[in-house]
């Protein structure tokens, strides 16, 4: 999970999700709208009973009051909720899975602030079933050639592992880049994604409040990810004065055109 | 305002109310539903430019996690916040305005927890304006009229207050009691009060959860109403296994007739 606003556990009750499959939640940065639904969360995922560890990965700065807020609400937590400071001015592995990284994004907001970008890990090699029932080769060998190991029949024939297998499904990405101004070197840290996030609190038009605020506009948004060549972008974080989000979909799009606005509740395939 | 969980920033919002007319909020005790929403509607507050004191009462607890939360996310307020430490094992006048006073009620639960007693002050009489007039009062002396000051003619007649105005209206009061298991004495500190909303977060049968989790049960909060013959009862806080709120409504009815259910977003004259 990234980012933890006022009511998320009220967004989850209300959309039908679970808690229980978080394991790791990712805050970019300690402002309100970001973290500030954290403790309920917790609270909540006690009262259900949780009792496997969670943890929170975000700027240190979070941590005190975190510690404070588990002290009051939840001192009889029956699970850990590990705090792992992630140094917010560097792009680094901060957590790796048997499956998937996560590597720390920096960004440019008025507080420690950093995005991060899922990668999942190459998978194996896809067994070719028939062709390996053809030469009979045995079950034990199969994690082998899934590795990419070739095969010599019993007449000394090599047969390449590029007969017995087909390459492994393409690696999916996402970075998340929120809340940040324009940051030189961002495109080059999320190249190529499948889908970028990036917020776009300003329309065109606004740089001026995006400067002060150490936010981005549409525009901008979209420039990064027309630099990096993603395959999608989904822009939100809009201020709460923005009325017309037609309108903050077209100004990214006339810049890049698969661009899709965020939405409570939406669910993206990658 | 009294208590003040996750997500009330956004009911104020959703119910079209203003935030800046709340100068003191009463929160009762350190759980999270009961207080995870100050740090947000406090931001929000500033956000909206709020520049004059919040003063917040409740137990001492809760000072420490509240400065932590606006320490991180509101470092730059431009209004005071200031914290008020309540004695939850008190009954006493915690805070005085012109036309009202703010007593605590101490109450039964796994924390220090109170609840709060709002009791309207008396106002002075009405005058007779036609009266008033007919024996050629000046102007200069109306304040005295409505404090309660005879007045004598020129020929030395004397004419009573009670002749000059009619008795002030009658005062109004509101006590708040959540949470809590049965307290004895509470019915004698809200005697009489014109509306009472008492916690009720289990029904009736399931005293056995009520007492482990000191709350209590639609009876009990139906008991208190009957003793302490209040106006009106307010029940709420239901348990979120509760489905059937309408029995829930019944069972306290059997006790005290004059009961209704808090709904989000009820208004109640009183």
């Amino acid at each position: 999970m990234i980012d933890c606003g006022e009511g998320t556990q009220m967004r989850f009750a209300r959309l039908g999700l679970s808690m229980k499959r978080i394991g790791h939640i990712f805050i970019s940065h300690a402002h309100g709208d970001h973290c500030l639904g954290l403790p309920g969360l917790i609270c909540t995922m006690s009262l259900l009973g949780r009792t496997f560890d969670l943890h929170i990965h975000g700027p240190k700065e979070l941590e005190p009051f975190l510690q404070s807020a588990l002290h009051l609400f939840c001192p009889n937590l029956e699970f850990h909720v590990v705090f792992h400071a992630v140094d917010t001015t560097q792009h680094q592995l901060i957590h790796e899975e048997r499956s998937m990284e996560v590597w720390s994004l920096p960004l440019r907001h008025r507080v420690p602030c950093c995005g991060f970008l899922f990668r999942e890990k190459p998978g194996q090699r896809h067994i070719c079933r028939d062709i390996i029932d053809m030469y009979e080769i045995p079950v034990s060998q199969i994690n082998n050639i899934k590795a990419g190991m070739d095969w010599t029949l019993p007449d000394g024939t090599l047969i390449p592992n590029e007969r017995l297998t087909t390459p492994p499904s393409p690696t999916r990405s996402f970075a998340y880049c929120s809340d940040t101004a324009p940051q030189p070197g961002l495109a080059d840290l999320v190249r190529g994604v499948d889908l970028l996030f990036h917020e776009a609190t300003f329309g065109k038009g606004d740089e001026m409040r995006a400067r002060q605020t150490f936010h981005s506009t549409t525009e901008e948004a979209a420039r990064v990810a027309l630099e990096a060549q993603v395959g999608q972008l989904c822009i939100g974080h809009y201020s709460a004065r923005i009325e017309n989000e037609a309108q903050m979909l077209a100004e990214a799009q006339q810049i890049f055109p698969n661009t899709i606005l965020a939405e409570e509740g939406k669910r993206i395939s990658i």
